[in-house]
C-alpha cells in the first residue's frame, strides 16, 4: 500500500530542473574524492522529526496534515503504519539510514516490560522493512527527557529509582539497536543538566551520569554491541545548564572520567552555535581529538535563541562542515542524520520531501564544493606556507621539545630582527571560497 | 606620485580568473535590470576605515603598514597625502563615491577655529582630485564620538555646552558636504544614548536631539544644501543603550518629532543584526515606509556580540539585500558605502584591495542573483499568490473597511468551513534561493 | 468545598518569619507613599499559567499534579471547577485581580457558535465568583496562536478567513470583558511576524494588523466597553520575528496608524530582555510617551535565549521598575500581572504558593526600595543637578528653541573655555541602590 | 608626597553611613566564619585598569583626568609615579593585593633588552613599597596581546620567532614575579585563538600551547618558584574564538596535555556570562575539579556582547560566588581581583575611589549573605535531603558500582512504583536567598 502518495521517486535532475521534487545537487551514484556521494553523506532520516512531530510548539497545537495517522487509534497500530511510511520516504528519497528513539518507534506502556513489548512488536517490523529495502540504522537511542518521571534528570537525577529506570530503558534501546544491526548508539542528555545550581549537587550527578555510561559500555561488552557509542552536546534547552555543554565539555569529561577510548561525539550545528561555536570548530575539534563519530544535519537561526532544528539550506554551513569531515578522512560509523524538522508552517506531505531534498542538495552542494578545495590544496596550501617555520630552525626545535625558555631568550636576545607575521589574509581567502561555491 | 605600487588598476577578469587583484564578479559596465551594475551599486569607500583606521583594537595596538603614513610627522601634511591615497584607491579599484566624517580627513585643532581651517585646506585638496577623477561624495558626517567633550553624548549631553559645540561642528560638516556636492548628510549617534538610565533624563535628551535635528533642517534650507539627511541606527556600542536602536525606533522617534519628510536611514548590517534582526528585514522596513536612503556594506559575525565591521562576503546577505533595494525600486541618493574595515592581521596594502574586491564581487554576485530573481517573479509570484484572498471577497472588503467585527462575526458564523491555509513552504523557498545562488 | 487544602490563607508575618506560607514583605494595607501597599501593585493572578499550564515543555510532558483536574473528565465542567480553583487562590493569596484569554476559562468548541456558548457558560461562573469575592478582572484577551488555524498569523494571515475569525474572536472576548467589567484588553501577537520575509508580505500583514485595531476601537465605542486597549510587545517566539518588537516598535506603529489615543502598552519583563532592554528602559519609555498601560511581572534568565516566564525574584529589577511606575504617577488602570509559571520541577500545589509569595515579596520590596528612593529624591536631585545647564542661558536657549546652528556657532567661537563635563558616577550611584536595597 | 589628595584613608563606617568615600559593609577586621573579612576575600588591584587605562574605547579617545601621569613626559620616570599612587591608593583603600602585567608596570624598549631593564627599574621601586606598606602580590603576568608583534597569536603564533619571543617575556615576567613573592602567575591567552579557522591550524596552535606551558613548569623548578599556575577563561575578545573558552575547556585541555596538577583557573565572572554560564557554574566546576585558584571580581551587562568589566555590584553574583568559595573551603594563593575598570565617564579621581568601594561593600555583603546561608545549612540541607536515595539502596549500590543494567532492570521490573520525585522547589529557594540578602 502506497502512503504517500503526494511523493514519488525523487531522482536527480541536475543544475537546470525546475522539478520541485527532484535533487539538483545529490546525484547519489557519482564519484567525487574516489568515493559514492551517497557514502561520503550517509543521510540519514530522524523518526522523532519526520513521522512524529506533528508542529506543535510552546505556544500552539500540531498542525501537520498525516492522513496515515488517522487511519487506526490504536497507538501500537498506528506506531506500525508509520513504520511502513517511513520506509516508503526513505525508499523514494534514496535515504539509506535512519536513527529513532525507542519512544519515537512505539507507545510507552502503562510499566516498563509493557513498553518492551511494544518495543519487539514495532521492531519486528522494522526489522522485515530494513530486510526488504536494505535501508540501514545509523543509531539508536533512548528517550530520557519527555516522561515526567525524568522531570528532574535520568541517570543524573536526585532520585535513584529514576536512575535504575534509566538504565533499564537504555538496556532495552541498546537491545533493540543490536538487533537492528545498528551501527551506533547515542546519550543526549536533555535533562541531564539543572534548572538552578541552588539545588543541584552538581558532582555527584556528573559522577552519576559517568558510572551509567560506563554501564553501558559494560553491558555492550556483554552482548557483544561493537556499534559505536556517541555523545551529543548541547549546551542548554530543556534544561538551563546542560552537562554536555558543547565538545570541549564533553571531551574533558571523557578523559576525566576514563571514557576516552568508548565515546565518539555525535556533534549538531544548532547546538554548535547555541554554545557559541560554528559547526566547523566543533568537527575541527572532535577530529583534532580522534573523536568525530556523527553528525546531526540541521541548522539553526542565528538571532533566535533556541534550537530552531532547521532543515540546512546554507551552503557555507554544509561546505565547511563537509570540509573538516573530508580533512578528517571522512565517517565511518557516523553519517548526516537530519535532526531537522519541516517549519510549523509547511505542513503538508510534500513539504517533507521538499525540506528533505533541500537539505540534501545543500549538503551535496557543500560537498562539491569542499571535495575541489580539497582536491586543489586551496586551503591546505595557505596552511602548509603559514605554518612553515615550526618544520625547521627554532620552530622545529620547540616542536621536539629541545628547547626551553632559556634557549629561547638567549634566541631572542642574539636575533637582530624577528622574522616578520604574515597577514592572515582573511578576506582574500573568504573570496576563494566564494569563487569555488558560485563557481 | 604613486602611492600604491602594490595595487594596479583593477580590472573585471570574469568568474574563472584566478587573479586575486581583479573582479570576478562585478563588472561595472554591464548592464543588468537596464542598468549598469555600477549604477545598482554605487559602490563607496569610507574614508575612515580605509585611510585612517590602523588595527588598533581594545586589546591591542596598530597593525597596519601603510608607508604613506610616514612620509611626515605633520598631521595637516599627512592627511593630504592621505587624499591623494583616497583618491589613488578609489580610481585603481573603480570606486566612483566616497564617504567621511570632518575628523577622519583633517586633524582635530585646539580650538573649532583651527579645526574648522584644518578641514578647509584638506577641502581644497579633496575639491580638485574630485575634479580630476569625477569620484563623488555620497554623504559626509561629522565625529561627534571620539573627542572626550562627547563623553556624555553631543546633542543629548547633559551639558548644554556641548550640545552647542556639536551644533557647531556639524553646521561646518554641513558646510562642506555642502561645497563637495555631498548627496547625503548623515547622523550616527555613536554616543547620544546611555550608560545607565540611573543618570539619565532620557525624555530630555530626546527632545534635544530633536530640537538639534532640526535646526539642520533649518540650516540646510538656509544654506541651499539639498542633499539627503541620514538617520543610521544602532542599538548599542559604544554606549549601552543607543538612542537609534533600530530602524523602527527611528521611524517612531521622525514621527514623533515631525521629521518624517527630512529623515531617511542608513542602515547597516552589522547594526542590523546586533539589535536582533536581518539586513532584510530592515532594509524592507525602510523600503515600506518610504525611507531607504543608504546602506552601510559589511557584515558582522552573529556569533560575536561588537561591531566588527567585516567586508561583506556572504552571499545570501548581499543577495536579500539587494532584492529588497530592487524591489524598493533602487538607490536614488544613496549606495553601499563599504563601513567595513580590513580585518587586525589583513594589515598589508594589498590586503586594503583584496578586501574591496571581497566585497564588491560578493555585492556583485548579490545584485546578478537578486535581479534574476526579481525578473522571474520567482518571489513575487509566490506572495501575490499567496495574498490573494485580499483581492476580493471579503478580503478586499477588510482592506477597504467596508467591514468591521460585526459583519466579520456573521460572515464567520455563516460559513462552513473557513478556506485552508497554505504552507508557508520556507524550504522549498530556500531551495529554490539556492538554485538561483549556485546555478 | 476547598480544593487547595495545602495551601492556607497567606498572610503578613514580617521579614523574621520562617513560614514558607507567609509573606514576609507584602502587607497589603500598609501605606507607602500615601497609598495601600496592594494598590500601588494591583497584583494579578495569570489565569494561564496558574490554572491551566501542566509543565509540558518542547521536550517533555505534563509535570504538574492538579487533583481537581481529574474530577471530572468533561472539558466544561472542568472548567468550572478551574474557575472556582482560581477564585479560592486568589482569596488565599489576597491577589485582586486577575487576567484571562477565551480559550483559557473555557474549552474551545467544534465551531465558534460553540466556543461562544462555553465561554457563555464560564463566565456565568466567574461573574458569580468575582462578585462573592469583589476580585476584579484586570485585563481579558483573545488567544489568536494556539489553534493550528492561525499557522500563518491571526489578524496578519495571508489567510482572509483567518482575519475574519479572529476578528469575530476578538469581538467575543471584547464582550465578556465588558461583561466582567475588565479594566483593560490587551493584544499579544503571539503569531503576528514572519518566519522568512521571502514568503512575506510584510506591508499588506501590517496594514491589516492596523485596520484590525481600529475594529476593535469601533466595536468598543459600539458596545460602551470603556476599559483601556493594550499592545504587548515581543520580539520573537513563536514566530522568528514578531511585528510588535519592543516598545519603540510598537508605538512607531501606533504613531503611524493614528492609533496613539487609543492603545497604551502591556510590558513584560523578558519580553524586553528578549528584545535587548532592560525592563526599566522599556517602561521609561512608555512612560516618556504616556503610554505606560501594564505591566506583566515576570523574569527571564538572560543566559537563556527564550521566553523563560520565571516569578520574579530579583529585587534589582522589581526595584527599578517599581521606581519608574511611581515616578510615572503609579497604575491607573493597569496592574502587575504575573505572566510567570512556576517552573518544570515545581510541580506541586504548594509551589503554587511558594512561586505567587516569592514574586508579591520581591515586588514589595522593590516597592519599599523604590518608594524610599523617591521620597529621598535619591535619584531626582542627581538628574536634576546633571540637567541644570538646560535651565538657563545656552541651554535654555536651545530648549526654547531661540537660538539655531548659527547662533551656537558664534556662542562657542566666543567662549574660551567650555563648561567641563560632570562624571557619570556610575559606581558610586550603583552604590547608593545597594545601601537602599540591603539597608 | 601625597598625589591623591582626593581621597582619604578608606574606612569602615557601616550601613548608615551616607560618606560616600567610606565602605559601609566591608569591615576588614571583623571575624566572619572564624577568618577575618579581609582574609575572606584578599582584595587585589588590578593595575592596569586602575593605573593604566585613560578611558580609550573603539569609539573614542581617553577621558580620565590622572594629574599625576602629567608631572613627567619621560615613560619610565611616569610608571616610577605610578608606582607610588598605585601604593598610595591601595593603603588608602586597605587593599593588601595587586595584580600586574609586566607592560602596565614600564614602559616596553625598542628591544627586549631594554624592556628588561625598564621591568628591573621599576621593579626595584615596587619591592620598596611592598616592603614599605606590606601589601603582597597575588599575581603577575606577560601581557602578550597588546603589541603587534602577536597579531596572530603568541604561543600560538605561526610564526615560531614570536613564539621565542613570548617564552623570552613570560620567562622574565615569572622572575620579576619570583621576585616580588608573586603568589601566583596568571596565563590569559588574549590572542591565544583565531580569527577564521579557514586560515588555522587548530592542532598545532594548541599543541604549541601546551608545550609553552610545560616549558613555564620547567622554568619554574629551575628558578624555585613555587607560586599557583593559573589559566583565564575567555570565550572570545579580541579573537574570535579564544581556545581558553571556558573553566570546561580549559579542564579538558589540561586533561591533555598533562598540565592538571601544574594549572588552576583564574576565573572572570564577565568570562563566564560572555560564555553561556553564571559565574557560580564557572567557580563550582573548578572547585568539583579541585582548580579554583583565583577570581577576577567584575561584573558584565548581560545585554552586551563584550567585556565590559564593570565594578561588581549585584549582590545576587557577589553571594552566589562567595558560597562556592565558601563551599571549596576558601582561597589558598588566590583571591579577588578587581579586573573592572571604572566607567569611561567616571573618569575623575574620586570615582577609583567610589568604584573600589562599590565592589568591595558589594562583596563584603555577598559575604556576610553566603556565611549566614552556609552557617544555617540553609542550601546544605536542601541538598542532603534532596540526594539521599544515594545513600542507602539501590542508590548506593549505584554509587558503589555494585550494580549494572541488568540488575537495575530487574529492580525496576520488580518494583511495583517508583519512589515519586521531589519538587525542585526553586521559587521558594529564590524566597530564601532573598530573606537572607534583605534580611
Amino acid at each position: 500500500m502506497e502512503y504517500l502518495k503526494e511523493i514519488p521517486k525523487i531522482n536527480y535532475e541536475g543544475s537546470k530542473s525546475k522539478n520541485p521534487l527532484a535533487y539538483k545537487y545529490y546525484n547519489p551514484e557519482e564519484v567525487i574524492l574516489g568515493k559514492k556521494m551517497k557514502d561520503h553523506l550517509k543521510f540519514s532520516m530522524a523518526y522523532w522529526h519526520t513521522l512524529v512531530a506533528d508542529g506543535t510548539d510552546p505556544f500552539g497545537d500540531g498542525t501537520m496534515e498525516r492522513p496515515w495517522d488517522e487511519e487506526t487509534t490504536d497507538p501500537l497500530e498506528r506506531a506500525k503504519i508509520r513504520v511502513r511510511v517511513a520506509f516508503e520516504f526513505m525508499e523514494k528519497m534514496g535515504i539509506e539510514y535512519f536513527a529513532f528513539h525507542d519512544r519515537d518507534i512505539a507507545p510507552e506502556g502503562e510499566t516498563l516490560e509493557e513498553s518492551n513489548k511494544n518495543l519487539d512488536v514495532v521492531v519486528d517490523v522494522i526489522e522485515k522493512e530494513m530486510k526488504r529495502t536494505g535501508i540501514k540504522l545509523l543509531w539508536g537511542t533512548a528517550n530520557l527527557f519527555a516522561n515526567k518521571r525524568f522531570v528532574n534528570g535520568a541517570s543524573t537525577s536526585p532520585n535513584a529509582d529514576i536512575f535504575a529506570f534509566a538504565a533499564a530503558q537504555v538496556k532495552k534501546a541498546m537491545e533493540i539497536t543490536h538487533r537492528l544491526g545498528g551501527a551506533g548508539y547515542t546519550f543526549w542528555g536533555g535533562r541531564e543538566g539543572y534548572e538552578t545550581l541552588l539545588n543541584t549537587d552538581m558532582k555527584l550527578e556528573q559522577d552519576n551520569f559517568a558510572r551509567f555510561l560506563h554501564m553501558a559500555v559494560d553491558y555492550a561488552k556483554e552482548i557483544g554491541f561493537k556499534g559505536q557509542f556517541y555523545i551529543e552536546p548541547k549546551p542548554k534547552e530543556p534544561t538551563k545548564h546542560q552537562y554536555d555543554f558543547d565538545s570541549a565539555t564533553v571531551l574533558s569529561f571523557l578523559r576525566k572520567y576514563d571514557l576516552m577510548g568508548h565515546f565518539k561525539l555525535n556533534i549538531e550545528t544548532n547546538h554548535a552555535t547555541l554554545a557559541g561555536h560554528t559547526m566547523n570548530h566543533e568537527v575541527r575539534l572532535a577530529v583534532d581529538n580522534d573523536s568525530l563519530g556523527s553528525v546531526d544535519a540541521n541548522q539553526g537561526d542565528l538571532l533566535l535563541g533556541w534550537d530552531t532544528d532547521q532543515f540546512p539550506t546554507n551552503v557555507y554551513d554544509t561546505t565547511l562542515t563537509m570540509y573538516e569531515i573530508i580533512r578528517g578522512g571522512g565517517f565511518t560509523t557516523g553519517g548526516l542524520n537530519f535532526d531537522s524538522k519541516v517549519r510549523r508552517a509547511s505542513f503538508t506531505v510534500e513539504d517533507l520531501a521538499y525540506a528533505h531534498i533541500a537539505g540534501m542538495d545543500t549538503y551535496a552542494i557543500g560537498l562539491r564544493v569542499a571535495a575541489k578545495l580539497w582536491e586543489d590544496k586551496a586551503i591546505e596550501d595557505i596552511l602548509d606556507k603559514r605554518y612553515a617555520s615550526y618544520k625547521d630552525g627554532i620552530g622545529l626545535d620547540i616542536v621536539n621539545k629541545k628547547v626551553g625558555f632559556k634557549e629561547l631568550e638567549e634566541y631572542i636576545l642574539n636575533k637582530k630582527e624577528l622574522d616578520s607575521n604574515d597577514s592572515g589574509r582573511q578576506e582574500l581567502i573568504e573570496s576563494i571560497i566564494n569563487q569555488y561555491i558560485i563557481g
